[in-house]
């Protein structure tokens, strides 16, 4: 199986961004933990990280050749980015939404996810764990 | 780490209960995948269901001397029941929320929950793998 | 046919309750009345009060070896308990919604039902009538 | 007893029209059914249908002198002419809403009554069974 | 001056009509009333009641050739016939809007008038009276 | 009949404040125009022009005393002023209200009256006619 | 290929109705357009205008018989006639909604269109060549 | 005079929960402050907690009985139950709801109260004091 | 402990407005209460009465220097005074609401309260009874 | 007259994209049918796809020099993006917004345009006919 | 150039009120940083506080004579003075919005005012360096 | 002093775009008027403009070590870009909102912004002033 795992607006950041929600550690850290996680899960991952909706877009047609799942924290652009929401729903392959913290827990606007209702499932909370929850749960995943 | 799931209500219909949106699984053989996974993570496990709001509240208390982690599908108390929210927030261990579907792409009243800003962090939409990736990011969590 | 009537919280204190809204019949009185217009039809029923939305919920899960059809007057959980809604939807027999007064005439509150839309119809507005109404139009629903 | 049976806006095509959500009886079939329920209770019953609002309003004027009891199908008039809700309120003789089927379940603005609080009750989601129903009803009412 | 008066549906019924609200005059005293203070003011008056919201806007089409002013008191499409509104606001002559009753103290859908923002102005809450004081309202514009 | 006349906030400026909307008349030529009226029709007349929200709601009060009547404008506050509502629903005498525009075809927030529900009734869009206007329906009221 | 075009309440007054919005043809000159362009195209085409929601609700019935396709200019009734919405999901016949203006360019209420969601295409702000261009669209509808 | 307290869900856990919140005393503490105030104004007073809402409408009815006025702190069900709302409003004994926070203050799903409309009066915001003031307070409503 | 007791607009005409709402004593009767209650507490007490929101920020500014806890009924001002909350805000001493009827069983606009966020507790419901119990409750806050 | 055709995102994915929704056309078949239409209309035609909002931006800027009428499909964009209607208004050439499917027919979001009100008109569904249409409808618009 | 500032309730507690919002400056020594500021830009300052609406009004009606620019933070009458809104309108002299804090991130209410669309600009967020930066922006405005 | 200021989409049409609302100023002109101030304050300046979204939250990561303090002026991104708004709150360092014309008094859209709760202050409605009272403002913030 292969997982391409997208990383929206300003988490190229973290470590230094907000660290009292965001945690300390970098992205690095982040892909090096998903990393680690897949190999023991016989899983073929890469990460990317993209601050442009339109670039996000792109990634997400890409994946149709290049991936079985799609991993993707799409930031900010989770709650009002329908063009990310049409290219989730036009691309066919399993997508799984992925938060670093609770989203529920903090500003209202964050509480609305557009993309939700076109991914297959969700796992937000577990900062870093987040993701290798999510890489738990995509393993499950039967591929077409 | 010991780690207590609720199951709210209507769930003990699971097998029977609207398959194509819940699937063929009974809770039984659910239950049975949740202790097969908690026993690979030697984690101790225990479930329970409930028809009751009232019953899940003294569950939630019970499980202060009970549990490290508390694993809840709370089903449509999800959506209006602030009596668990609160009990949620005054126990004072860590909750995870879990859901059997995606509930962003179904009923709009589903879309809102009422418990998610005082769990720890959520997953949705991946039938019974939803608990087995609860666990592991339970897993993770530092018990004090 | 066999049916099944289900009281909500309150109606055991009709007669006196209210009475310009609920009239001056007992809860007794009410469940004679539908035994008559019952055995006229020949139907075979059964009527019970319950004030917990979980016993509630368990008395619709026990009705799918009891009873064809199920008349619901849930009271006050109308408004508010998507755990009723959901019982109803699982069990997959007919349930028929039953109102003494005429909510849409009430409190704002009082005008939207979120068990409606997983009913098979409702009789409202014509005081105990409304169950004799109710018990007719369930006597024409074709049972599989 | 006198009832007189009006049909809104295009239930006309009823038998033509989505028959998955109204059956396949044309609008004569039930006329010819209400006729015999009514037979049965001893009613004096007619029937008419109208596309035009102001039709219904003089419909219901005229039935002061022409009826004691009034069953209206507002169709779609159902969810804004307070025209016709201020007829109903000014005619003084009880009128009954009826419904092929259950609008609840239905469109979001079919769950929106204008007409229901100055109505005496309501029947819906019996097909043309919501007619002989609410004749029942409707022969219970105490006439002046 | 020519004025053109016109009541909307269920206006005929007045005299009979819920009398605490509307009064116990009649159309036809309420129209002599108008006559009498029209002659007083030295205006040529004309009255007519329509139940259909097509009638009244081909009414205002009319006036265009045979009014001055209009004094309309559309009843309850006052509250959502934007065609009714078109029509006022093609037709160019001045056009008053009249209520009976205070539309302001009562139910919360007559508190929004879809005519009144292109009308000239409006006379609401003194019975009869209003149409008295609307016609001396009228007699004070100026004609072109 | 003795009538107060209460000028709120800002109609001290008529004649220089936005004459397209307000026209070019002084509050002094409308105060004239209202005196020549109230003579006509044998009413005793006094104006007033207040700033002070507080000081409407004392003038309010005096006036139990010193009128029959009042006619109030109550400018801006009468959006949002529920102490001026309070005041008129406490004193008894009845209140008319009076707006020189026809404040439903301006700014969305002028819609609406929290006034209204407690006034015998209101005249608006007549420029200074709508005082005249008010005046002559007030001329009607049976004093008690 | 026969259609039916069925403009709405108002139109017949083009011409002379706020000619800054609508222009400056009639509707005699916008039907001699329509009348060209068909026989253009081969399309075998009638006009009718009609003020009563009801008239437009029977006429869209009676196309049943006569038209292969409709276009409607529902004026104001587009806005909130659920009627004409039942009445052409009833028919089966495509229907196309037309409007002169861009009715999303002018007041906020015109922004939504009842009758939208049950068309098969709309086009608007052309004005009489929404008719035309309609009439391209038209043309390419496969007709069964 | 005698007085039954109903404490509502998670209250149990005063003293353990969020104390930033509800302060340091247990229910305990609370029902013997209650017990020496109710001593010093000569009522008879009783207490207890429960953490169901069905529980809560048993107790109510009970209440009919067994008391002159009832003090109830509905916890979270203050802000849904429209269930404990109907029994409040049919045992016609009059109800007095107490908190120990000052609900206003807190998240916004908080600022609503249900049952706020059925009580006689309420007190909030005094820790265990708001159940002392409404002991004083209750002292002095007439019993029947 | 010096108390401070701030009566807002209307309340001056207690005894006289809407006896049936706010009951047949005057505000003196009702201060003489508040002074009697406060005799038996220790307390020293004094009383006034404001129409103007100025006057009443103002009031509440003075108190700094002549109190240690403010009661105030901010009568209409409650509802939308964004002024009054501020000043309570700034003054640091604790402030506790008070009304006389239950304002959550009357009108729309008055369930809302924009002081009660930045008060100490609130009592309301229990007419002049209401200061009293406020009086004990604040007896009770520890003065700095 | 020379026009230009802008796609927004995921129109790049016709054909693969939910072919219900979309039809099976690829972007380049529909180009194709937009040059042939344009050559019988002696139309100069050129066509872009882009998946970045602000490359869309930068499109209609640098149409001022390149195109006399622009087409746009904004895909999701149309619902939120204020950026591309801020760049519409700016470029003052008339620009024709175009959709494939019939775009209020489907999710609640998509009902809502935020370019329609600076586009000049709209064509919208007619699949690939709604590009013809519009450039039927643009080649009537005349150019300054 | 001549300025008038008009400070708005509770401004005079500055330096006392809430310190971690407002800064520790009085309004003293902020009138001082505003004197020297326009002694620095050859502008002739004048500075007043008011606690009520209507002073407010009278200020902003006097200023037509006394001032060629208006600065004015009205405190919490931003949010709902729509008197203070209509004589900024009425005067025509141009009036600067000026705050302290950043209004826009603080409580919900404080993020709409409603004088700013009459105003002709605003400063925000720079604590006393808002009415300095205010100053330079005013000094600019080209006086008639 | 370093500071970096970002303009949004659509401002380099500034001079050609909608005159009446922006001036006729270019960009060029307007970072001229900033050179010029920003010398005078003993600032040093660098202005950019941007089309797309992703590359503003590049421009405002690249500011962390550029820059001491950010003005910007989002264009229509103000209403809607939360990953601006995150970029912001993410780098710490001061940004200031800016905008030419009082976008208050525009389009209802326009009168909230996303951006203003994570920055320090704004400023608005003085054209190109705007920018220079804020550079005024920037020049006072205190920098770590």
């Amino acid at each position: 199986m292969r997982v391409h795992v997208i990383h929206g607006p300003n988490l190229n950041l973290l470590g230094e961004r907000e660290p009292d929600v965001y945690g300390s550690k970098t992205l690095a850290d982040i892909d090096a933990e998903i990393a680690e996680a897949a190999r023991a899960l016989g899983i073929e991952v890469s990460c990317a990280q993209y601050s442009s909706e339109g670039a996000i877009v792109d990634a997400l047609h890409a994946a149709r050749a290049a991936a079985d799942v799609v991993l993707i924290n799409p930031g900010a652009y989770t709650h009002y980015s329908y063009a990310i929401a049409d290219a989730i729903a036009a691309i066919r392959i399993p997508v799984v939404e992925v938060h670093l913290s609770n989203i529920a827990a903090r500003e209202a606007f964050r509480s609305h996810s557009v993309v939700a209702p076109v991914c297959r499932g969700s796992v937000a909370g577990f900062g870093s764990d987040s993701y290798v929850a999510a890489l738990h749960a995509a393993s499950k995943i039967p591929i077409k």
